[in-house]
C-alpha cells in the first residue's frame, strides 16, 4: 500500500461575471489549466455557449448564488455595471473570495469597493489587452500573454490580497504593476481614452464625407480601427473618466492649434519642428508636474 | 542558319529620381523583372548601395544626363522637390520619356507639369503604399502589390501616355484609378494627411506628459505609429495641401466639440450616439456636396 503525500489539491474555482472579450478569454485560459470556472453573464446564451465549449463548468447564478464556491471572483463587465456586482458581493458576507475587476477606469471602482467595505478582499485591475472586438465570440486563448495589468489596491487592502491577485493575473501570462487609481486614470486618459476618441472622431469625419474604409491606406486603417469599439462599453469609460479626458483633449487641441498656425503662416520650419516633436526626434517640453502623469513602471 | 523572329526586345530602361522607400522599392521590383534601372538620388550613397545590390544598373546623372536612355521616368522625391526635377526634364526637349511621380499631393505637381508644357508626357501618380519608414534602407520588394495608385493626367495628356503609366504601375502589382487632382487632394486631406497629423499630435501629447511607447496598449501603438514619419517629407505635403487640411481639421474639431459637450453634460446617450457614428453603426449625416469628396472608385 502506497501513500500519496504529494497528491494535487484540486484548484478552487474562479468566478467570472461577464463573458465578453476579457472575461471569456480569462475563462478559456483558466479552463485550459484545469481551473474550474463558474460564470454569469447578463446574456445567458454566452454562458450556455461557454459551457458547451467546455470552458465554463457551471453557472455562477444570476444572484451569484454559487459565490461561496469560488476562491476568486473577476468582475469583467462594463465599468458602469461594476458597482452593482460589487454590491451583490458585499451583500454576501458569508463568502470570502478575493475580488478583482477588469475595468478601464479605476478611481470610481476602487472608491465603490471601499464604500462597500470590500477593501480586505478587493484589488482593482485593468489589463491592457483586448481590442475593438467584443463579446464571447471575440474571446480567445492567450489574450493576456505578456500583457500589462495595472493593479489598484484599495486603501486597506492587505498585502496578501494584492499578492493573490498578482498571482492570478500571472497565471494567464500577464505581468502586473501597482499604481494609484488617480494616477492610472490620468495616464489612461492619454494612452487609451484619447486614442479611442480620436479614432472615432476621424472615422466620423470620413463617414460624413462619404469616404469608406476601402479608400484608406494602411495608415488611415490603423488610425480608425479603434472606432469599431463597442459604444456601450466606451461611453461608460469616457463618462467615468471625463474629468481626466477633458484636459487631455485640451492638450491635443493646443497641439493642433500650433500646427494650424504654422500652416497659416506657410512656415515649413515650424511644421518640421512640430512633426519632429511627435516623432520623438527632439525632446518635447515637459508639462508641469501637476499635469503630467508619471511613468507607471 | 536559323532566324530568330521571336527574339525578345530588351526592355527599355526606367529612370528613377529618388531612391527612398517608394523609388527604391520600385527599383527592386523592376530589376527583379529584368528592367534596367538608371537612378539618381541627392544622397549619392543610396545610388552606390543600390548599384552594388544589383538593383540599379547605372547612375542617371546629377543633371539627368542619361535621360535620353530611359523610356519612362519616375520622380520619387518629396513633393516640394518635384518641380525642380520636372524643370530639369523640360529643359531636355530632345528626350521623349513619359514622366510620372509618386507625391502625396497632386494639384501643384500637375499644375507645374502643365506650366512646363510637359502635358503630353506627364501623368501624376500617388501610390497608397509605404509607411512611416523612409529611405533606401526601408525599400523592399512587393511594396506596391495590390496597392491603389491614384493617377492624375494633366489637361492635355493624351490617352496613350495615361495608358503607358497605368501599365507601368500594374507591372509592379498595383491597381490604378484616375482622379481629378483637386478631388484627390480633398480626399487625401482626410484619408491620409489628417490621420498623419493626429498621430503626431497624440504622440506630442504623450511626450509632453512623459509617457513613453512602452506604456501604450495595442490601440495606442496603432494610433501613434505614423508619428515616426519623416518630418521633411511630411512638412512639404502638409504645406502643399494646407488649404484642404484646414477644413478637414475644422470637421475634426467640430466632432470633438460635440463629444466634449456630451462629456460636460454627463450625457451617456449622447456619448453612445457619438461613438456609434464613428463605428459606422448609424448612418452619419452627409456634408454638403461642396465639401464632400466623392468616393474615388
Amino acid at each position: 500500500m502506497t501513500t500519496m503525500p504529494d497528491a494535487e489539491v484540486p484548484p478552487r474555482a474562479v468566478g467570472i461575471v461577464g463573458l465578453g472579450l476579457i472575461g471569456g478569454s480569462l475563462a478559456i485560459d483558466l479552463a485550459a489549466q484545469g481551473v474550474p470556472v463558474l460564470a454569469h453573464d447578463a446574456d445567458e446564451q454566452s454562458v450556455r455557449d461557454a459551457t458547451r465549449a467546455g470552458v465554463v463548468q457551471a453557472p455562477l447564478g444570476p444572484h451569484l448564488e454559487r459565490l461561496v464556491d469560488v476562491d476568486l471572483l473577476v468582475v469583467a463587465v462594463p465599468v458602469d455595471r461594476v458597482p452593482e456586482i460589487l454590491a451583490a458581493v458585499a451583500a454576501r458576507p458569508e463568502t470570502g473570495c478575493v475580488v478583482t475587476d477588469a475595468g478601464s477606469t479605476k478611481r470610481s471602482i476602487v472608491r465603490t469597493a471601499s464604500r462597500l467595505k470590500l477593501d480586505a478582499r478587493f484589488v482593482g485591475a485593468h489589463p491592457l489587452a483586448g481590442d475593438h472586438r467584443a463579446g464571447w465570440g471575440a474571446a480567445r486563448a492567450g489574450l493576456f500573454r505578456d500583457a500589462l495589468v495595472y493593479l489598484c489596491p484599495a486603501a486597506d487592502t492587505p498585502p496578501a490580497t494584492l499578492a493573490r491577485v498578482e498571482r492570478f493575473w500571472r497565471t494567464v501570462g500577464a505581468h502586473t504593476t501597482s499604481i494609484d487609481a488617480a494616477v492610472h486614470d490620468r495616464l489612461l486618459a492619454r494612452t487609451s481614452h484619447l486614442p479611442q476618441v480620436l479614432a472615432s472622431a476621424l472615422a466620423s469625419v470620413h463617414h460624413a464625407a462619404g469616404i469608406d474604409a476601402g479608400q484608406l491606406g494602411a495608415g488611415g486603417r490603423d488610425m480608425t480601427r479603434l472606432a469599431a469599439s463597442d459604444p456601450d462599453l466606451w461611453s461608460a469609460i469616457l463618462l467615468d473618466n471625463a474629468d481626466q479626458l477633458q484636459p487631455a483633449l485640451d492638450e491635443l487641441e493646443a497641439t493642433l492649434a500650433a500646427l494650424r498656425a504654422s500652416l497659416d503662416r506657410g512656415d515649413a520650419a515650424g511644421l518640421r519642428a512640430w512633426l519632429a516633436a511627435g516623432s520623438g526626434q527632439v525632446p518635447a517640453k515637459k508639462h508641469g508636474a501637476d499635469s503630467a502623469p508619471p511613468p507607471a513602471h
